[in-house]
């Protein structure tokens, strides 16, 4: 059979990854999937960078938009990033008929229902395993590996760059603000670490994986979002003495009223597998009904592992390319008439545990102030920790963890806490989550 | 579109599973697969029995060759076990033109080759996600997941017995017979575990995961084999304090002369995810030269864990039923005409560390004479650890942990080091991966 033939928009990190890992296993990927895949033609801002990559044989043109109009093309990989010109570009590969194969996670949280939609009435396909964590095939396992289970919860470390600055925090106790730099400096977080701090990229991801674990649309305005800019070295040590790691999770649950979707620091117990994924790996622990718990772990980012997710996409289209649309996995893992309308919760109805911290003055009747607030709203205490003043202090910090509870409950707690003549400042909340 | 319609042989433990899944999550599976799946027809040595878990309403019949043969079946589901018996119903099955699901791992690992050629020409499909960690989607992630690479090497904890085994030993410090006994009384070992023990069963899984890893036929009979019933209490402590775990491992590793393909207990670092990989469950290390490492970690067994497995196959049997069979994952990844002749080599030509334990008279000269034959072999050290002798004792332990070296050279070296007159008994030999 003749190669089916793929146009790269983008030649950066990934799709430098793709061109040459395509290259260099082409034998091996070819003898599993049964037909060459051949890169025709390349768009790229530098024509003369992209040149220095590929070659000669391989066509570059300055306009992206030769990729998607060229008939020759079976198959466009979108990896240039952002919103608007990239879901113009795949709109347009789409009408044109084109499979399309994405990275692009903020695409999708955005616009996935609009692509999806095109493609389902076009007949092609849209895949986007490297679009959620990187090189993991965590796309397959959730939509493909666990189609007998009703997924309970998902629980991912999904974005890489936090993951490492909380690594180095805690391994070297500095403040969030001193590993950034550093973080920075080894090219371990971006020039603008905005989306990856505060939490914007996970949750692309987890709208992502909440969709095709639930078979919902994408509703990634629906999400609640916090970052660890805010995170101060002091929580992650008295975490650590509570016999926790603190993780920026993205999680998607699924409750009787609806779906909760969210990403935010959290306390989770040290001894699971997924509080020791540290630096910038990323991992996804599954909770389903039949199977049980189920961990998916590797690198989340960088050239070759995403290139890795492309290619097996380009080899999962390639071989259904021809093939009647039934055939295909759906979209968002549940066929595009049975899509649920399951309710995406506000934070304020969101059910977890919390961890809080409040600077108290160190004597009798203060931490009995603080319980009964936290009684009157029916929040139970798990575990407290009162350090200590230092020598000659007068205040102290205590540290409470609660049972599970509604987040309005905790939000009503801590106004009647910071009211307390005893305790000064803000009291500081990081949700925890058992995941067992 | 009609339901499409499963025969199942056999409901014990996985087959109570599949049909409970199947029917306390029919909806949500249906809107997956876009397509009903019914279980019509149920072979069971016990039809009394049979009949209390399915109700009235399926027929169940005491020959499976009634189930193989009814024109009314589209897809069989091998749930029986054993190779022979097993074999010929499959073979029936594929002749009859059903598609085959399996839980399998022996009869796959004997008859694999056999049975895949048989379904290739019959043009149906035969899956088996569940025959290699059970819940765990690792056929999948193998086979599609990771096309892209070039699989360097596998080790996988894939068999939950031993696993549970080993962690208890450790924990408690128990000798592997004690632990067993109790692991039998809890219903963690079965009342004859000599599969499990001996790696055999590892060793099943491993040839299967090196099959669709390297595109080569399945080779079970290649296979090394080595179980955890000569392992001591003392040799997992003294790994301990050089900081590694012994787990029971099953690696298929590619190197320049063929495909390593082993099962033994195995020290792995302590600080290695895999290695507090605890009690019965399974994981799987996947190191390959695009992605890198990606692990997968879950159930390995039980009814509902193996069930969630077996109903992926389903749905993607259901999805892929009336498709060409060019569009379909071939079985072993790779294509049929592409299998590979790579050789799977003796374990005398492996190549991995080694941990030696002796018993030795506490005099000088005698580690000097152990460290001439290694160097001899040109096998060098990486770590030691000499143990005072107990009071009024003339003999002490040396443990000696080496770099990599071929398995021949490391046979030479005890063969000399136990003719040495200050040695004692046997050397105890384990293996060491770094899985870096």
């Amino acid at each position: 059979m003749k190669p089916i033939k793929v146009g790269l928009l983008g030649i950066g990190t990934v799709g430098s990854g793709v061109f040459h890992v395509l290259q260099r296993n082409q034998q091996e990927i070819m003898r599993r999937a049964g037909r060459g895949i051949e890169i025709t033609m390349i768009a790229a801002r530098n024509t003369e960078r992209a040149r220095k990559i590929c070659g000669d044989t391989i066509q570059v043109v300055a306009q992206a938009s030769d990729v998607v109009n060229n008939p020759e093309i079976d198959i466009v990989v979108e990896l240039i990033g952002g919103y608007e010109t990239a879901r113009e570009l795949v709109l347009q590969a789409i009408a044109n008929g084109k499979h399309v194969v994405t990275a692009n996670k903020a695409l999708l949280a955005i616009h996935g229902n609009e692509i999806f939609k095109a493609a389902q009435e076009k007949g092609v396909m849209v895949a986007f395993e490297a679009a959620v964590a990187g090189g993991i095939p965590i796309i397959k396992a959730l939509r493909e590996g666990l189609t007998a289970n009703r997924i309970e919860w998902i629980a991912g470390i999904i974005n890489g760059t936090t993951n490492f600055i909380l690594s180095e925090m805690r391994d070297k106790g500095l403040s969030f603000q001193e590993v950034l730099k550093q973080a920075q400096e080894l090219g371990y977080a971006e020039a603008d670490p905005t989306f990856d701090i505060e939490g914007v990229d996970a949750a692309h991801k987890a709208t992502i994986m909440a969709s095709i674990a639930y078979g919902i649309p994408m509703q990634f305005d629906k999400a609640y979002v916090e970052g660890i800019t805010q995170l101060e070295a002091v929580d992650i040590q008295f975490a650590e003495e509570l016999g926790y790691r603190i993780k920026l999770l993205g999680i998607a649950k699924r409750v009787a009223e609806g779906v909760e979707l969210r990403v935010h620091p959290t306390l989770v117990p040290a001894k699971r597998l997924i509080a020791n994924v540290e630096g910038a790996m990323n991992a996804v622990l599954v909770q389903s009904d039949a199977v049980g718990t189920t961990l998916y772990y590797g690198k989340g980012a960088g050239s070759e592992p995403t290139a890795s997710s492309v290619i097996a996409d380009l080899v999962d289209v390639t071989r259904l390319a021809t093939a009647d649309p039934e055939h295909r996995v759906p979209h968002l893992a549940f066929q595009p008439d049975a899509i649920s309308n399951l309710p995406i919760l506000p934070i304020e109805e969101v059910t977890t545990s919390y961890y809080l911290r409040m600077h108290v003055e160190d004597r009798p009747g203060v931490l009995a102030d603080v319980t009964r607030i936290l009684a009157d709203l029916t929040i139970s205490i798990d575990a407290m920790l009162q350090k200590e003043p230092g020598d000659g202090a007068t205040r102290t910090d205590i540290i409470i963890l609660t049972h599970q509870t509604k987040e309005k409950n905790i939000i009503a707690a801590i106004e009647k806490i910071e009211q307390l003549a005893t305790v000064s400042g803000k009291v500081t909340k990081l949700r925890l989550e058992e995941l067992n």
